[in-house]
């Protein structure tokens, strides 16, 4: 009941700066989140949470600021949670809390913040997650645009789990789990003075259950990582930087959607560098990955999973691609900012 | 070394979009950092940190919009650490563990961030707590004010110790400890516009030494809260609805500096609704009031602690206030903002 989640009592339909002063309508604010994201902990709210995870445990941020705060598969609370889950299960935790801070520009309209809440209640229920603490702010129009999210997320680590971007070894197979680029030309395309004739849909989606089935399928998962901001591209440079390899990728074998590619051609985009926000690429022993890609591609986020390279030893930190045309070409880290609140 | 702590290869002295791409100068920011705040867990760079705090947690966020960043007795990324180490206080628990999200206007002066960045480090340093995982973003010019940051925040709760808004009860006693004030005066002094010939500074502290130290003297503390946003009345009418008791003050009892009186009767506010940054209200037992008072004042953050008020049992959810002309005043929840963007 979208409509219905936010009952604060104001004459105005809008976020007011009274809704972050802390008294009254900040409460009455508040209330209508509980009545969304409603649980045990959240409820008594105290200044802390206190929970009792036990273990090792994850513990990440990130801010969400995508414009537009809705776009086609998503909008900024499923961003704002996804993005958080998915960093705790690259490390491959069992992710449990999140943290929700908003700041909301004044003037946003109440129905925008309620959708978001929804999409927040209904993506945390689908992940089996729980939102335990939060904070709300709002400032003067102008010094904000419309809403921003920042989360924190704390998961369980198992017991055995070493999955870490210094974990990519020489002969590590890559696995990436689907189409890289969706999220990025989904988003842009919804930008004002920007519209592609397409369905095309982020691809934002919460990876931890497809993370437990591959973890369920090997111990030998070295490397996660999640390749968001940047793209493909960065993310591979990051764990060939951290891991002290070198990484080959194939170009035909990157799975890239039709609509993605000519979206990038029009643009001058390289697929490789735009946003997703639904895929991983896994660096796993070799001797473990058909089993891992059997597995996945038994989940519905890792259908178009697919082998895409290997770590070597050579040239450590550098990243090299096989061409389509059979030649080698380094791929560097992004440099410049080509899609600026991408996520 | 505040002034080297940033080392980002531009042609520019300003934050870019492309600061905030994820790739190579993202990096270089992040590297920067990582030379102010470095500790183990941090260093691994990985999707989330991995900690093992053991026991029952807490766990808190908290976003900072506070404009200007800078002011007497503190700037936001003080602010931001020391907000999420109280509201960890708050349940009496110990911080440990520190996440921070910056979102960064376009242009902002590299050196306005390095400052930031030294004042965290200091900050963070002096309480004891880590910060272990983080994030940076970007946004255009025009759609943030210069900087926001997000800080959450885990601590480990000792054995015993069950404090909570809720536990407060008729007969225990209200402790405040020091003058109320100070940082929403300091700030708005501070705002262009608005400036008084006084020395007042922010009050802006971590706490968890000071509640350390009253655990120490006594397990028997029911409830603590730290009158932020909104300010001390505002914060014993959550205890007071939360506890569903009444709370009684005594205004001759409550501490104000005589700068943040006058500037109040200047602009019209009632130094009762001020945000503090470095104040908590307690309700402890009658029979430990003074061996918890005893400690405070030795303790440099309780020096100026004075006893305010007390629990009652009727009329649940009331708070009132004996006026220094001895009437009886219901003091309310803010209603309304009248100073925006003061944490």
């Amino acid at each position: 009941m979208p409509l219905t989640i936010i009952t604060v009592k104001t004459m105005s339909d809008k976020i007011l700066l009274a809704h972050g002063s802390g008294g009254k309508l900040t409460h009455d604010v508040i209330r209508s989140f509980l009545a969304a994201l409603s649980n045990p902990v959240l409820n008594r709210l105290d200044d802390s949470a206190v929970i009792e995870p036990g273990g090792r445990l994850a513990f990440t941020t990130d801010s969400y600021v995508v414009q537009p705060i809705f776009f086609p598969g998503g909008d900024i609370g499923k961003l704002a949670v996804c993005g958080t889950i998915n960093d705790l299960a690259m490390v491959g935790a069992t992710p449990h809390y999140l943290s929700l801070a908003f700041i909301i520009e004044e003037g946003l309209p109440l129905s925008d913040l309620e959708r978001v809440v929804a999409s927040i209640k209904e993506t945390t229920a689908a992940a089996d997650v729980a939102v335990v603490t939060g904070d709300t702010k709002v400032v003067n129009r102008g010094t904000a645009d419309k809403l921003f999210i920042n989360t924190a997320g704390i998961g369980t680590v198992p017991s055995g789990a070493n999955i870490s971007g210094h974990n990519a070894r020489p002969g590590d197979v890559l696995i990436l789990n689907g189409p890289i680029g969706d999220h990025g030309i989904a988003v842009l395309s919804q930008r004002e003075g920007i519209s592609f004739a397409t369905d095309l849909k982020s691809d934002c989606a919460p990876l931890n259950g497809l993370v437990a089935e591959m973890l369920a399928a090997s111990h030998n998962i070295h490397c996660l990582r999640d390749p968001t901001r940047g793209g493909l591209a960065t993310t591979l440079n990051e764990i060939a930087g951290q891991s002290g390899v070198s990484i080959r990728i194939y170009e035909e074998k990157i799975p890239v959607r039709e609509e993605v590619s000519s979206a990038c051609e029009m643009l001058g985009l390289d697929p490789l560098y735009v946003a997703n926000e639904g895929k991983l690429v896994a660096a796993v022993a070799p001797g473990e990955a058909d089993s891992i890609m059997e597995r996945m591609k038994r989940h519905k986020y890792g259908q178009d999973a697919a082998i895409i390279g290997e770590v070597k030893e050579e040239n450590p930190g550098r990243v090299v691609m096989k061409t389509r045309l059979g030649t080698t070409r380094i791929i560097d880290m992004l440099v410049g900012e080509p899609l600026p609140r991408i996520c």
